[in-house]
């Protein structure tokens, strides 16, 4: 589906939110496409992201697909709005190994008040990528509250 | 609902397992109570846990109900057993700011295949708890393959 | 948790919309109680409501979830207002079956946008009660529609 | 993605199946498209499936919904199997009016013991389709439980 961005700026502004957001930085993750009404997000796997058993926590897996839905939805908002997360669900669908998990987020639904997006979640490992989850989300626009300023 | 653990060492064993995993470390959480079908995760707010307006991200909201929902189900699986995180849905009803969220799960019906757990989350300040976050999530019990070993 | 109507014709306002729910006549259930944030929905058990085991359908079990989540956030909302699902996601507990099965919604949030409320479904055998299903709903306030004429 | 069947006679009972679904037959749902981890139910729009605005009630659409995704799954499961939902989260887009409604189901994780699946529901009104929800399930694989008997 081919998406309209209601601001020029939409890339310039989704990148300066993300960049805003510390807990990336804490796990290392890196926002790599944007587009209108997609977003993808990389996160280079750390042993320090660990769950029980090695493999990257099934909240950390959550974490990004978060992000990466909640920007894909944010690339078609009004240069006044910002966004929130109403909701998400997320389900496991292998164990998160290997050298890089990407989030790639993609706008469903995008509405003036609600946006409904999906997002899931790839482990690559040299060339082969598997998918480690799949994600639902509603996401909010807050009209008149720059994401800058709230 | 009170819940009659199969393993009398169910809370050496989910301390034990909540210990090794590294993200939980990373974040700073910490588990403070462990009955049969219910536990709890404080985690001190930090700025580096933040999302773009200083809140804690919503995607560290999730992870500390992921983690008190599947160990409150961890409790209640034979000794044999691990734990895996099937999905959760997390609906986020407040900004997660304050000087501590704690993350409090409790199992709604433990399967011998499946447990189906509620678990939300709480900021507090002072003496003041606010819920922020309300999860619903399935686990699955894996027989035969002990969680230290998996 | 107790609330407080912003509307105190709520009761008859509830049942109202849930008599011109043609749906709900369709499968037999009934409304029985309504107070602030909180209403039930009965459904006898009929054979023509089965899957393909005889037990009532999951579609049926969320469909009196949905209603009774609906209405229960609907109670708090202004007497100008309509309500709409967002969004609902509903584990299947146990086999649906027995005598009567009982929805009871409670609104965990009442929001001026959105409201999030649990519902989980009861199948009644004698004086025996069964949880079958819990459900967590996200509701949205339509300002400016009321119910009867949108 | 391209799905191998493990039972080679996978139409004939998935259709069998749903045939025997009685709240199929009282909504006047009808199965379409069953192929290999697709599945396709159609839905006459009908006055007595609505909710209090006209529109089809959300719970009716979330049934078509979970049915056109669990049957997705049971078309990849063996023989002596049969399926069960878990759970289900279902987003609603648009108001579900029209002369039809369709749903499909796509398996997106076929698995030993749980199925991940993905449903979307449309609007059909001339040439005209509407997506009006958005599904995601899990559904569990009862080994030696062949539908017909359980």
């Amino acid at each position: 589906m081919d998406h309209q961005p209601r601001n020029p700026d939409f890339e310039a502004r989704v990148r300066g939110s993300f960049a805003r957001q510390n807990a990336m930085g804490l796990i290392g993750a890196r926002m790599t496409r944007v587009e209108p009404g997609r977003v993808e997000i990389e996160l280079p796997v750390r042993e320090d992201l660990g769950q029980q058993h090695g493999f990257v926590h099934g909240g950390i897996v959550g974490m990004i697909a978060d992000s990466a839905g909640g920007y894909a939805a944010f690339t078609l908002m009004p240069a006044d709005a910002s966004v929130l997360t109403v909701e998400y669900k997320v389900n496991m669908l292998a164990p998160a190994e290997g050298e890089w998990l990407i989030a790639r987020g993609e706008v469903l639904k995008p509405g003036r008040t609600l946006s409904v997006v999906r997002a899931d979640v790839w482990a690559r490992r040299g060339d082969r990528e598997t998918r480690v989850a799949a994600m639902q989300q509603t996401l909010m626009v807050m009209h008149g509250t720059p994401d800058e300023r709230i």
